[in-house]
């Protein structure tokens, strides 16, 4: 064992069981980190295959390969990519934790069976991001980052032309015209490594602080020729516009596209429908060969009107990639870092030796949906302590 | 029309036959590039499609649309991505010139048929690349540096990880090591690209002369410890190694691979068995998650041992992409750089408003291997003039 203090918490992972999920929760090199933490770690046999983990790694990094059940049976946090389905809750034993993408904001019924089932439920989505001593658990961040990255690497895999300005013998091809809707931190990433594959790249975002960080990335910002400026929402975040707001953002985004060989739209909000941000109009306007890439598509619909998941080509010969499992398809990279994410939540709640919560503290408040050892008065973070 | 001199010469162009081939050998704009030289052009009714040129576009530039018999039939010379089989020969007439990469390095036989048949063959891979006047026409050149960027671009896709270096709250992600085997134009290519993506490149190629090229694009030459510095071959090209600078060589290269997790192998030798530059035993060196892509990957073998067309992945979790359709993968714009290619050693023959042959000349007598008109006394190019 690689740990300096004495594991007196265990750590367990299982092998995701959704088809299109490759990452795991847990990799080799978070094993060592969390030994420094006093955590051991369990981890299913195979778990991190499709990752590129083996077990041989996890075994030398000084976690205990297991079956499902033991990891179950033995651990007293377990970790997830996404959230343990009801076959797995149904084996899991009052007082053990479950940390992971919870759906709270959006599925109430499945924080209530936490809470019947006695578990205490530590729900990522719920991180405070603003607070710094989260920032090295910001799942969200790390997992939207891969996102855009992907993003832009699968939109110049099937675009039919360079991205890059050549100069060739034969003549000299223009570089690719970019566009991303949506700049937060997967938008970003995009308009970076479109940037860097040589595209020209524009982005738009309804929060005009984006404007800033999107030219400081040598991208354009699309000048709509609208006015939204009370268009900063509270936290940072962007505010719902105003449906006549988003009609004329709408039309005018649809306008514009047109010039556009590539669009990346990069607007997902988990468990909900995302918002239109390019109508099945601005997608008749693209011209043939265009490649549009919806990191929101879902089976609520996504960024793009018409967009589903998997690729499809339009009448018009546009290329419609609807794409919500980005992520996932960098495994081995997007693993390391939600690893990370987790364990550090995870380590968080070990104080003394074990695993503990303190609902004074505003990260325990936040994060704990289910199983909260004393709920405050508000059962919601003091925010004027 | 588009043309300045009246037409009198029709180029025709038919859809490529093969199920892998998306490229085509002539487009709108070189439509309208050729009317200048007194070309008019048939067009195979949809034959652009797949690379995203419609009837439509080609109409508007001044072709004419029309049946594949009808292209036939009317054409003075049809040009071709690779080269017409057997059942379009049959439809073919006498004098008619067909223009296209025909093999004739390693297929006498073919030669001989468009011979038999009356036909002026005019072999694209003949094209005396040095010469200034041939630079628009080199379709080896123009495919290859296409077939390099792709092959780039489909390593980071396959690749599970950032080719870039990223500093995160999560943790720094260290950029991905990527090598280059073999540093001709799709070599030089590919390490511009995955320059671009921010990997750590260095390559490798057995012409001395290729040192200066890689490191002049910000990447490294592989020391293999080893001299053969009397490794340029004629004209530039690289010579055969012995039997046993191979053996030294690629136990060499074997042996430095395994640091690397992406290798790109670029080494293709039309209609001709490629060199091995990685064996199975530097495959088996990699780290599971490498990945090679391998653009001499052929029915008759590649530059990786083992691999062959289509991806898989090895017992130790290295995925080998064959991929040696690259430059069919960006379809739009390998057409149109081939279709300039082809159509320049077209114009070439426009002499006073109809095709004619000058063996006298340089680019005549090393382009036409079929009909020649009168043959020089040694049947080559005259290299001493």
């Amino acid at each position: 064992m690689a740990g300096i203090k004495e594991a007196t918490v265990a750590f367990g992972v299982l092998g995701e069981t959704s088809d299109v999920e490759s990452r795991v929760a847990l990799t080799p090199d978070i094993v060592t980190r969390l030994g420094r933490s006093g955590v051991s770690c369990l981890i299913e046999s195979g778990a991190g295959a499709a990752a590129q983990y083996t077990d041989e790694d996890y075994a030398k990094a000084g976690a205990t390969v297991a079956t499902r059940d033991e990891v179950i049976a033995k651990a007293d946090a377990l970790g997830f990519v996404d959230r343990p389905d009801a076959s797995v809750l149904a084996k899991l034993r009052r007082g053990q934790w479950v940390i992971g993408m919870l759906g709270s904001f959006t599925d109430a019924d499945y924080v209530a069976s936490l809470e019947k089932a006695g578990l205490v439920g530590v729900a990522m989505e719920k991180l405070p991001r603003q607070l710094s001593s989260a920032q090295s658990m910001d799942e969200m961040t790390s997992q939207n980052s891969v996102m855009g990255y992907k993003a832009a690497i699968l939109a110049a895999d099937a675009y039919g032309s360079f991205l890059p300005m050549m100069t060739t013998a034969a003549g000299t091809i223009r570089p690719a015209k970019a566009l991303v809707l949506g700049a937060g931190i997967a938008g970003l990433q995009a308009i970076g490594t479109l940037r860097r594959l040589g595209a020209v790249v524009t982005a738009y975002d309804v929060r005009p602080a984006s404007k800033g960080e999107v030219e400081s990335l040598g991208a354009k910002f699309l000048d709509l020729g609208l006015d939204f400026s009370k268009g900063q929402g509270e936290g940072g975040y962007a505010r719902a516009l105003t449906p006549e707001e988003q009609a004329q953002q709408q039309a005018a985004v649809d306008e514009k596209a047109a010039g556009f060989d590539i669009v990346i739209t990069t607007a997902k909000v988990p468990g909900r429908k995302p918002p239109v941000l390019l109508t099945a109009s601005g997608v008749k306007g693209l011209h043939r060969g265009a490649v549009i890439v919806d990191c929101a598509a879902s089976d609520l619909g996504g960024n793009v009107e018409g967009s589903a998941v998997g690729t499809h080509v339009t009448d018009g010969g546009v290329t419609i990639i609807g794409a919500p499992y980005l992520a996932s398809g960098v495994a081995t990279t997007a693993s390391n870092l939600l690893a990370r994410n987790v364990a550090d939540v995870l380590a968080h709640f070990v104080r003394d030796g074990r695993l503990a919560q303190d609902l004074s503290e505003e990260l325990d408040s936040a994060l704990i949906v289910a199983g909260r050892a004393e709920a405050p008065a508000e059962g919601k973070p003091e925010e004027k302590k």
